[in-house]
């Protein structure tokens, strides 16, 4: 395995492991087949299902993991145990044994444990969670997801700051717009914290496109190519945003259904049903990264299908490709990080 | 202006005021004959609308306020200044003039000037702001959606004990099923003073039947009957919802505009369309009431139309008739609030 395009997988992670990581990876392997995968997990329970994957199976290594970080362990508890399918995939990250890992486990001990395995990008206080979504007219870029439930103004300006890398580099975005969420668009609405990172990203002289503050209902519109938050709004944000598109969804299902007349119209409208499940698919927008780290470290959810599992997989090996936990890193070199952490104290003492 | 039915209305509150308050009113006095309105805002702009609406005339006492609360103006700017349309518009219900105040301006200063006005009801700390809304197979109760930033466990626990009345009245749920917002289902997701709120409402013994944690993705289930959290995260959670409704009809509709197929199969689903935008008009479900006051304030939202704003009204009679704050205060003197607040010196200290 000294190929470049090596992926770890923690195989035990997720709602339904191994099983839909194993059929997950099969998909992958299928679209990919440069790629190699070092496997981390029970190998009792992996290689069962793995070997009726023989074509998965050649460009595997299985690496027998005894524990397994459970979605209820809190990360302190777990973050120091070597011997966890998640510590022992990040940890081959580390070694460079692998270029990105994948996990589907408890999202706030891969953060955790990648931090201390992977490190911060140097002078960035803490990793985000980001991931990059659909709105009516293109994509944009969302941070922080869940990584970091209380957040200062200085996160908030660090992760303004990478996310506009991001959507430089992932969107091909010139200048890309950057807002802050927020639960209104005058100065004096939302959090303390929000108001003083919005200052410092002003004051800041840093080479970012600050639009001020974006409201969620916005977000659609494509307002804003970057939306920055703390982890907790952000999870919040995007757990609604899930729930409501597929309650339409499922509203129009049953409406049609209880109509006759709908019924018969049904015919026409397949194209675009089709089309539109395929627009809102969440599993297609599977795999978020944690940004500010050295070493790329990627989330699916842990509820997802094979299919899902797959595109986190896909987005792994794309950021691989693009080498960006090394473009992330030279532009921050770039800038004068300091700026962000005096800003705060001039404004709030 | 003896009538029970007397509404005071804040004229100038709102994007479009006093245009849109006045055509409101204009739709809810047709389907409400026994109702009088105060209102209060410059007679030099509202006068002349209001002559071109003769009926409504009729049933309107116009009083004259010379300033106006702006969206931008910061609730303790305007907190004690007597002469804006949206302080006489609250004092009115204070006096007993009026049964109820509707106002579409700056939920801040409406909050604020509320609790000062109208005062909270005894041991309650602070007023949240309460909608109802709909989920897949039914209605729920949320709150709060907006009028604190930031929330203790005390607070979120009283709001957990308001909510549980709203939905028993207004629902007619008579055991309804309370959680509380979270970013996760596991016990140490999230924020603290959620986790503080849970233990209080568990060893509170007070009756109510709460049931953890709630996911926003999980709210169009109609998992829950009451959803609590701290108004900037509901303030979020509701936008979202509302936002990406929006996107998917709009979705929707342009995926049709570009299908000749499914235009030519338009008029077997136009009965669907129509129901689906009627389930999900925002408009219908326009005026949140602030719940734990000693009187009846409903905010509109501030770029609601005129059915919207007359919803809204709607809404305030609705609460009138069911004399809703006296029931709410009735019910809260029958529990021990000492409860809630001497648990969180128990767990935490």
């Amino acid at each position: 395995m000294s190929d470049n395009l090596v992926i770890s997988i923690d195989a035990m992670g997720g709602d339904n492991s191994p099983r839909v990581v194993i059929e997950g990876l099969a998909i992958a392997a299928k679209k990919n087949p440069d790629v190699r995968f070092l496997l981390f997990g029970d190998e009792g329970k992996v290689l069962p299902i793995l070997n009726a994957y023989p074509n998965l199976k050649k460009v595997c290594e299985m690496r027998h993991a005894t524990e397994v970080v459970r979605n209820e362990d809190k990360p302190s508890q777990v973050i120091r145990n070597r011997n966890t399918s998640m510590y022992m995939a990040i940890d081959a990250v580390r070694k460079g044994e692998a270029k990105a890992v994948v996990s589907a486990g408890n999202t706030g001990a891969l953060m955790a444990i990648s931090k201390l395995t992977l490190k911060t990008i140097q002078r960035i206080h803490r990793p985000a969670i980001v991931s990059i979504m659909p709105h009516q007219c293109g994509k944009y870029v969302m941070l922080d997801l869940g990584a970091n439930t209380e957040c200062d103004a200085v996160n908030l300006a660090e992760f303004a700051l990478m996310g506009n890398i991001v959507a430089k580099h992932a969107l091909g975005i010139e200048k890309p717009r950057v807002a802050l969420l927020n639960i209104g668009a005058e100065e004096m609405k939302g959090k303390e914290e929000i108001h003083q990172a919005a200052k410092i990203i002003r004051n800041s002289q840093l080479d970012i496109n600050f639009i001020g503050y974006i409201e969620p209902h916005e977000i659609p519109n494509g307002k804003a190519d970057v939306i920055i938050s703390d982890g907790f709004t952000g999870n919040i944000a995007l757990k609604s945003i899930e729930g409501t598109a597929r309650l339409v969804l499922r509203l129009l299902k049953n409406s049609v259904k209880k109509s006759l007349l709908a019924k018969l119209g049904l015919p026409f409208m397949l194209g675009v049903a089709l089309s539109l499940k395929k627009t809102m698919d969440p599993r297609l927008y599977n795999g978020a990264m944690f940004v500010g780290l050295n070493g790329l470290s990627v989330k699916s959810h842990g509820g997802t299908d094979a299919l899902g599992y797959s595109v986190a997989v896909d987005n792994a090996l794309k950021l691989v490709r693009q080498n960006f936990v090394n473009t992330i890193r030279d532009e921050l070199e770039n800038v004068d990080l300091d700026l962000l952490s005096q800003e705060i104290l001039y404004d709030s003492y």
